[in-house]
């Protein structure tokens, strides 16, 4: 099932929007049906008009004054209230934004369908009211419809005060993401808005009008002439109109149809090896979790299919609170409006001030916020503000180099430094100025495995056993283990014995680095929160003297090594917690925060301390600061946006909205560790035969293929599973799953706000796919 | 003169905007005036009701109405026109928004100083029309008034319709940076628009009502009669909202007066030594080149001073278009509401394509657009694209770094690989990972001393003459000179010796890097044209042989090393010019833009670069790409306002709005450097005794003190200048220079749209203040 109720170039249909009522939107729509219908007549088209919600019916029926006056228009009316008020106070019984989505979609999907034996069809949908005008929800207008995509006829006001209104509402519309290419208008000799308008729409929008209606006439039959000949006064105005939008609607499929390939031309894509790039998705628009997207109907065909795509990379990790949210639009409207970017050393603006506030609140191990532009840079400046606070302490030679103690798989940006901190792998394996500067440990991992939640212990470790199996994810995390286990003593004494050798190795280290929990780019890798919580342990406890530095950190002061934990991926939210390494019950002494920060909108990072690192760039010489900041550091648009994000995840957090997903999984439901996905869908994937081990956690559902080449990120396993999920759609939905391959990791990520019938879906499709790769 | 037209403690001033016209916009004028005259008389302050523009006059007078209704308002209309009509059409001889401001100003300034004896003051200013109804200009009323950032009363709509007029005015007012403390509209028991918007506002403004006037009456006596008593009715409604105007004007207060000592708390600023930091300036709000500040009265004071700050630093050199640039904001909603940000490996959106698109129609010599968050990153995967590059021509070891060749005095960003590219200086001797990875140049510079423009020439390229000495700027970059003079043999020779020398020590080089023409972070130093062109032409003519490297490119491919151009504050117009570059009659093979890019709004980075280079990722190994791209790469809002930026950006370039700027500075006048400062200024700026040299060039002027201690950066000599800068105002002006130190440099920046009026204004301060240190 295609989801054709998007645009097609057969398909070509409009919202009809206003600027006020009472300004002549159903004359619009009829003139329009009428230019259409002339068009269609000469195209072998068809022509249908559409009024979702009807009050004041059967006095009032917009539907009816459009059959009144035109031919070969098949007008439809879904919904009819008596009330002759605005629609939200129309009545009491009224149906759900999504009831009348669903019933308006599928009358979309019977004009194409119905059009089968034609060219095609236009269709125009006639909202209520002025764009902001409530449906019976109360949602406005161009909230309830802007899913659907449609461009926009917007029918300016012609009276006195109608250019506010007119310019207002196209704002309004173009904040939702709606393409406005006509403004109608009567023409009114007393103001002539329609001139400016057209100057100030200029380049944007055509401004066309049409003439006055007539008095309206008490007798019928003489109104209903009246307004024939009107009509037919009309017909010259807007037939000249639906020829521009016929040329504006083939001219953006043109366009649609040319995108791949110049995009192919032009683009240097990030991590894409060009020459084995297969399909280019062309992302239309996107609203909530799916994204709108166009790709040829077959390979090397030029007609386009429309479909609507799940979002299930979550757009490179980036969507907490899905695509285009309209509240996060409104902060960084604002703050562009406000500020656009303002300088930041010794200034302050409400924005930034108003997030770094909120980050403490939340971090309160923390007392600074420092600002830059992606996880990667936030990661560097963590490293800058780690070795050299252990520089100064342990009063090393301003030439040493200090490592870092980190994980195998771990993964903290792409910029030359915060490779250095990563062990050799795929990513910095390539690049000639890579220099590995640390010491990383294989973890211990985990993995749901034919049922059961395995822990699997590297041999260096020395343990009894090789791998301990739990019953539940949340066993792994219950507090209770983190403070007594036996593994535990397994764990401190194998780091305690390598520190050591490490030390006597002559090797200085400045910085223990880790992502809590999951390791996203190094393939979906849950390590043990036992092991991540032992090193953290040691090192404070220990670290000093193991390490060979003697010198303790006064109390208060951070111990050991400095702790930087990566919260990039893992954070905000993404595990549901603001923090996650608060599952490993450590804190951190530098914690690094980006992508969900802002809510999936606009590139924003923070790297968050304590006083007891701040301390050591300060002095009376300008040379010893962190010299460190790039242009648009706490730009207030991001920082707007990330206050804005953070308000609605927490709101999201204690209203009860994820309660659903905040099922026990093992331990007592206070402590439990949160995730979406269902514990019988996780044990059924991780029992197929080509299925190595499952990780379902917060909002990450990761599925390790078998791969008996050891290719891993090189591996082309998961691509062929991923684009199986863009070309699936599930049954009953007409929606397909927008993955991303990760080698031989498949994983499909949801948003904060994914609803529980929608992971359903998600999981379903997966499950689906991978059974048919058996 | 201060600024105390902006809202202080004590004057607490409200624009009056409507949400359309007949909402009774001047009835609840009337009605705020006359609650705010009860507070009035309470806390002895004095009320003022400003209507800027009256049409209809005499028959139609707001202020007559307010007058007639309240008791000790100071009622003034500046501007009464006698047609009724909407004020753009209203008259032929409108004034000039400037005019208006200038007296509304002006008129703000006089209910502060008349308010002397008096607690302070309370201003009412009337708009006409709705938010965006024209002025006399055409400009919107909402555009007219920003710059003055008021905080606004809304009056919204009650009427059948009203819901969405009010709403799309409040968004449009949010969108110009408008805070909206209040909403008010009629209690129409018809519609009960009133309780939908409480909801809607709930958390950002308070709605309130006021009662329905009465039918107007015949008789003019009886009539007054009937609207005396209905705003005595009115009273009891808006004295709660009088009230609680107060109470959040005085929050409002508290908080900008505890935000400098919070932001000393929490923040953790770049390239700040905190303990140095005198005055942190609170930026409440930004407009066009100003910036609209709160500084302690004294120090140690709690009182805020209002100051409105030209932007003298460009807000860290971002700043091209202004601030708050609405046709920037107005995409960057788009965009927002559209898509918020959508993957882009693999795929496509508009924004990023049309943005791609663009600039290679700017950069003809370019094929590839790879997109990043910051010059560092873009900078970063400039080195990582060509020392590969390098590396497959020439068939190294992939453990060989292959070093860059650069000169000194160059910056290329905070991230460490982008450190590691240059030589060691004051930004990188603190940072433990650093690791020098190149050759750099002791480039001749260009300073204009006591009136000549002196070419320093090193003693290591042992030209006959330590310094050659010109009439102009524009005869430096004089293609005749850049092609012929017998400078670029003496270079060229250096050169060249100097690369055979490097090679024999068996040192391997992947890229030469520059910032073209102008060095920022490094001083403001000008580097001589002709320098950069002989090193340019030099590697790529013999550099393979003369560094043993042997291959040739083909014809079309890069020759010698990938040379790659820092653009990332030169580029974009700074100097006049979309790429800095083409001053030197160079073509890279790899450029990186930044700052400017965006106008000013927004963080993006591009690099951009040929095929020639790109083909070197290609195969069918996934591992072989280039593995760097940041989550929010390519974010669609980011291309959307760069994309803006651009077009306006050209459009300068080509309406005429330069034409000034482009003033000849000693050659041909089509191939002229471009600078906004005044010739005469420079030189008089060159002879003051405590300067040792000034670069004035595209929009930046910068004078290099004489700096006796040699401590450069670390110098304190530019920040005591900056200092009083902030304190100064020219004369006829409130306007103060908000500059930033950069060691023993002092620079002033405009915007790509600062008029010379400004300019000089800039230029005099500067000059006084240097003037004043004598």
């Amino acid at each position: 099932m295609p989801s054709l109720h998007l645009p097609s170039r057969a398909f070509q249909a409009y919202n009809v929007f206003a600027a006020n009522t009472n300004v002549g939107k159903t004359i619009f729509a009829t003139g329009l049906c009428r230019a259409a219908a002339l068009q269609a007549q000469q195209n072998n088209k068809r022509v249908f008009y559409l009024k979702p919600v009807q009050t004041g019916y059967p006095v009032d029926s917009d539907a009816r004054h459009v059959d009144n006056f035109t031919k070969g228009v098949s007008t439809t009316t879904l919904y009819a209230y008596k009330d002759p008020v605005s629609p939200h106070v129309a009545t009491l019984e009224a149906p759900r934004d999504e009831e009348i989505l669903e019933k308006v979609r599928k009358h979309m999907l019977g004009c194409v369908e119905d059009g089968k034996q034609v060219n095609g069809s236009y269709m125009f949908l006639e909202t209520a009211g002025g764009v902001h005008s409530p449906a019976m929800s109360g949602t406005s207008q161009s909230e309830l419809y802007r899913s659907l995509r449609l461009p926009t006829v917007l029918i300016g006001d012609s009276k006195l005060g109608g250019i506010s209104t007119t310019v207002t509402s196209y704002e309004s519309l173009q904040m939702r993401g709606y393409d406005i290419p006509e403004v109608l208008l009567f023409n009114d000799k007393a103001w002539n808005n329609h001139e400016y308008l057209a100057k100030r729409f200029n380049n944007e929008a055509d401004v066309s009008t049409i003439p006055l209606p007539p008095m309206q006439l008490e007798d019928p039959v003489k109104e209903l002439e009246s307004m024939k000949k009107y009509y037919e006064q009309v017909d010259e105005h807007l037939h000249p109109v639906m020829e521009r939008l016929d040329r504006k609607h083939q001219e953006r499929f043109e366009r649609l149809e040319t995108m791949a390939q110049k995009s192919r031309d032009v683009f240097w894509w990030p991590f894409t090896q060009h020459d084995m790039v297969k399909e280019v998705t062309v992302i239309d628009s996107a609203y909530n979790d799916h994204m709108y997207t166009y790709a040829p109907e077959a390979p090397g065909k030029k007609e386009l299919q429309p479909k609507e795509m799940f979002d299930a990379c979550a757009s490179w990790w980036t969507q907490g609170l899905g695509h285009a949210n309209p509240k996060l639009t409104l902060a960084a409207a604002y703050a562009a409006g406000r500020y656009g970017h303002v300088m930041f050393p010794e200034a302050t603006n409400e924005p930034a001030l108003k997030l770094a506030e909120a980050m403490l609140e939340q971090n309160d191990w923390a007392q600074r916020v420092f600002f830059s532009d992606n996880g990667s840079t936030a990661m560097e400046v963590a490293i800058k503000m780690a070795i050299r606070s252990t520089t100064i302490r342990y009063g090393w030679d301003d030439k040493l180099k200090p490592e870092i103690i980190g994980l195998n798989g771990s993964y903290h940006g792409d910029t030359i430094g915060a490779m250095d901190a990563c062990a050799p792998n795929v990513y910095n394996g390539q690049v000639q100025w890579y220099q590995p500067r640390g010491h990383w440990y294989d973890p211990p991992t985990v993995q749901t495995r034919r049922g059961k939640v395995v822990v699997t212990i590297p041999d260096e470790i020395k343990s009894k056993q090789d791998s301990v199996s739990y019953e539940s994810m949340g066993s792994l995390f219950d507090p209770e283990r983190l403070a007594n286990d036996e593994l535990k003593d397994v764990y401190e004494r194998f780091i305690r014995q390598s520190l050591e050798g490490l030390s006597s190795q002559g090797r200085k280290f400045g910085a223990v680095l880790m992502e809590p929990v999951l390791m996203g780019s190094g393939g979906m890798v849950v390590s043990d929160p036992l092991f991540q919580k032992a090193l953290v342990d040691v090192v404070r406890k220990d670290g000093a003297d193991l390490l060979g530095n003697g010198t303790q950190g006064s109390s208060g002061e951070w111990q050991g090594l400095p702790i930087v934990i990566d919260e990039v991926f893992a954070g905000m939210y993404r595990l549901g917690r603001s923090r996650a390494s608060s599952y490993l019950g450590v804190t951190p002494d530098i914690a690094a925060f980006a992508k969900v920060l802002t809510g999936g909108l606009i590139p924003l990072a923070l790297t968050v301390t304590t006083n007891s690192i701040f301390n050591n760039f300060l002095s009376d010489n300008k040379a010893d600061c962190l010299l460190h900041g790039h242009s648009y550091t706490a730009h207030p648009m991001g920082c707007a946006v990330a206050k804005a994000s953070i308000d609605i995840l927490e709101q999201l957090n204690t209203d009860g909205s994820w309660s659903h997903y905040k099922q026990d999984w093992g331990v007592k439901a206070n402590e439990n560790i949160w995730s979406m996905w269902n514990k019988n869908t996780v044990d059924f994937l991780s029992h197929l035969p080509n299925v190595q081990g499952v990780n379902a956690i917060g909002s990450v559902l990761a599925v390790e293929l078998k791969d008996a080449e050891g290719k891993g990120y090189t591996s082309a396993a998961s691509a062929n599973i991923v684009a199986k999920m863009r070309n699936h759609q599930f049954e009953h939905t007409n929606i397909n799953m927008f993955a991303r391959p990760l080698g031989n990791v498949v994983y499909v990520m949801a948003s904060q706000r994914t609803q529980p019938e929608q992971i359903k879906v998600l999981e379903q499709t997966l499950l689906q796919c991978l059974e048919e790769e058996l």
